[in-house]
């Protein structure tokens, strides 16, 4: 019995409050107060315990009840038992760290007074009752199996409810077993190209979203950009480009062997080309690092961040030249449901479904924190996308899967798009009217359809602004963040102002914040 | 006026149904019918469509009306309007493809009639109630925040809860900010070594989940065998392997100046190390693939699937050998609430916090359709986790997150854990009666703890007796599935049986088909 233990004895008595009368056994209760005080340094490594007995007369024990705490211990690790050398806190079991100091770069820039960043919802929409609704109706009918294992492809009522909503709301024609679920557009991307199913290089829009190039750099995927004028992505330099090639460069076909795209082989005759006088400007270099893209990303609907529809000559040419080259289409439609001067344009999909990837998500007509998108596929891809997403990738929450499925067909997700299409849409015409009362010399275009507009700037201005927004504590992108660094159409001066961020209360000073940063009337 | 449009003008009238008195405006009815038309081919590419006039007098329409539609559809390409040549459906619809064939394979096999697969909690047992529950609390109080963009980190709440959670019912030492929310195990998994944080080759278990192994090559990161004993992982191995190569081979130290892991620095000089008689049989080709891991994933709680703790004395040596040599535990702690002799051991995390990676789920406890697990991170890992997860890849459903953290700080978490544990206990005495009444020959092993048992097989039955299960209609899995390619331990025969999967009222038979498919009394 050294001075040791019985200190020891002591604190553990005394200092660590062992709650012996408390819930569960009394051995149990021994065990954490012994576990804790090990933890956090109270009993120091070395430390030579209590023999059972003593410590079992201090506390009132059984001794055998002292003994299992301490064989538990020294199963666990935190105690040594050595013949004739007593039970003593293992030598490994440091004290704790100091608590974590505070990172000093914060990983999020601090709140800024005006957030008029694109990309999200109003946060404040989100329809929390008829979610609940929805989630307590799918949870209590659903099948025991859906707690089990997932279906990688996603659950079949989430399927079969977003193959009639696509169809009667977008023109998408599809089955539900052409339908995989997924996390998201960024999800998408990955499981298609980092999963091999498509193969680069891609053609973009020159102006996109930076996140998706990165992304695809990521998985390897070269990105080369088309350009854009007032009626969309400029599609015929996809041909151009190709033309070009076929024309000086018809042995090199090395670009083409690579990949085993089920697509690859329906390469066909060439097709006949609506053309475009805007196209002629495209630099020869443009042109020759086109050829041989083997997919385009657009935004038919609402080109992102620019803001129009693809022309309907343009829609028809780029499904031609995804037929006649065995090329993909993927369709980004980001924000299809929220046009508010004229019908929706259809879906590009509709006009070839065995030509079209169409993806979409739920991040901007209900919440990015729900995480569920879908690509709806062309029948030869649903395969190799599932094996791209493996048995047991069901990354998708099943429980909102059959929520929002729940969602759809009880018609509680129409009426939220329906009144966040109200909403919105007096968003956007409160920001006209702020521009018309203190900036009428500057342009909103995009303005027919999604969450965001684009304020047309005079050349060279761009920065210039910026700084003078930021002067005003207003969080918003230029048009630049948004150019494909290897774009060669003219550059376009503009802010890109995201009208559903800010909650209501914020908007209307949000805006008068943003008129206060726009240049003068010249 | 030709018969074409005649005949589509009456066709748009009568077998369309067009329904120009429903919901919307007539103008959108009107759009619709005709896109269904030309969808589903019942108005062929190329027929021309009646002039405005005519239409809009057969239908009862304001002649803009019809003018207005035609417009929209030809803007979404389903129509070309030519001067002088009229309206028209467009070429490139296609009618729809005849609905897709089945598969000639189907993705799953047939249901056996009996499921003893290990790795699933019983499905029905899912707590919908409570569920529902903490996800009415969690929606009612999440601020409007929680609907913005995520944070990839994980919802504070949650991270919150699980780390009073662990440290009270695992002896986790962490704080909040240790914790990243992730998918499951799969996802850290992927996180860890395809994101660059980790770097192989990577030490693991003789015997483990294929699936982990098969991820880890996708990430190309080799894996290397340790033997199992009846102490659990036999850790020395480490060791050996390095000490031997030390020997040998001292100058070439070229795998480990690869890679930026924030360990790699802190390798110190040789820790002594507890010695163990069963090593002596590895072999010295397994020795020499040992110099050199970079880490080690164990399943310390429970050797998954042969079903032992590790023993104390190498829970401490494997974090000594971590220590001395700046590297890395994964500790799988994939059933550790699930104990039923006993108190749980505790996590080895808890010996030293920052030389542990921890990694859990809900996919045992709650159920694998809910996707979210998490990593209790080394300081170090936290900023590498973040970074391989990147700002927009926050794919665990916010909404569950913040029910999950409800649902543990209420209580309902450890009241069905509870629950479940009494459950499965029962399930497991239920095997041991039928084994000791049908089969008293067959040991179980693995038993103290988790939802799947080890049934020891004579050596080189396993095979038939797989034989004799699949006959009886049973699917389960033998050892010799979850066996490392390399492994160069003794093999062991054995039945992997997964007691918590069946529905409670097929268990029983389960258990009886078992017994009839075991090898008879020698």
């Amino acid at each position: 019995m050294t001075d040791s233990w019985v200190n020891s004895a002591e604190r553990i008595g005394a200092d660590l409050h062992v709650e012996l009368a408390g819930s569960g056994s009394r051995r149990a209760a021994l065990i954490r107060a012994l576990r804790a005080a090990v933890q956090d340094g109270r009993l120091a490594p070395g430390t030579r315990l209590p023999p059972y007995r003593s410590l079992a007369a201090d506390l009132g024990l059984a001794r055998n009840t002292v003994a299992d705490a301490y064989a538990e211990l020294v199963a666990e690790g935190w105690l040594t038992a050595r013949q004739g050398s007593g039970t003593r806190v293992a030598p490994r079991a440091e004290p704790p760290r100091p608590a974590r100091a505070p990172k000093k770069v914060p990983r999020r820039a601090a709140a800024p007074a005006h957030n008029l960043m694109q990309g999200q919802p109003d946060a404040g929409s989100f329809p929390r009752g008829a979610w609940l609704s929805a989630a307590r109706r799918a949870l209590n009918t659903a099948p025991n199996e859906a707690f089990g294992p997932g279906d990688p492809q996603g659950r079949i009522e989430l399927r079969r409810a977003l193959a009639g909503y696509l169809a009667r709301v977008r023109g998408v024609r599809t089955t539900p077993d052409r339908i995989v679920i997924c996390s998201g557009f960024g999800h998408a991307l990955r499981l298609l190209f980092g999963g091999q199913v498509l193969h680069g290089p891609l053609a973009v829009e020159s102006y996109g979203l930076p996140f998706h190039r990165s992304l695809l750099a990521e998985a390897g995927v070269r990105t080369v950009p088309i350009g854009l004028d007032e009626q969309g992505a400029r599609v015929a330099e996809l041909t151009e480009g190709r033309e070009r090639r076929e024309r000086s460069d018809r042995s090199d076909r090395s670009d083409r062997s690579e990949g085993s795209g089920g697509l690859e082989g329906l390469e066909g005759s060439e097709g006949s080309e609506g053309s475009d006088g805007c196209e002629r400007e495209v630099r020869g270099a443009a042109r020759a690092a086109l050829k041989g893209v083997r997919a385009v990303l657009l935004t038919p609907a609402h080109q992102f961040p620019t803001g129009g529809p693809l022309h309907p000559e343009r829609r028809a040419a780029v499904v031609d030249w995804a037929r006649a080259r065995g090329r993909v289409i993927l369709e980004d439609d980001y924000d299809g449901e929220f046009r508010y001067d004229r019908e929706p344009v259809g879906a590009v999909q509709g006009l070839d479904p065995e030509r079209v990837v169409y993806l979409g998500s739920v991040s901007k007509s209900l919440s990015p924190a729900v995480r569920l998108g879908w690509m709806v596929l062309p029948e030869q891809l649903v395969d190799p996308v599932l094996a791209a997403k493996g048995q047991r990738e069901a990354w998708a929450s099943v429980l909102d899967q059959l929520t929002l499925a729940d969602l759809i067909e009880s018609g509680g997700y129409d009426r939220h798009v329906r009144r966040m299409r109200q909403r919105y849409r007096a968003r956007r015409d409160q920001l006209l009217a702020a521009l018309d009362e203190h900036a009428p010399h500057i342009t909103a275009a995009g303005i027919a359809a999604g969450l965001h507009a684009v304020l047309r700037l005079p050349p060279g201005t761009e920065r210039a602004v910026l700084k003078a927004t930021a002067w005003q504590g207003i969080a918003l992108d230029g048009l630049a963040a948004y150019r494909h660094p290897d774009a060669t159409m003219p550059g376009q001066d503009g802010l890109v102002v995201g009208y559903a961020t800010p909650p209501d209360h914020a908007y209307q000073a949000a805006l008068e914040a943003l008129c206060r940063a726009l240049p003068p009337t010249p």
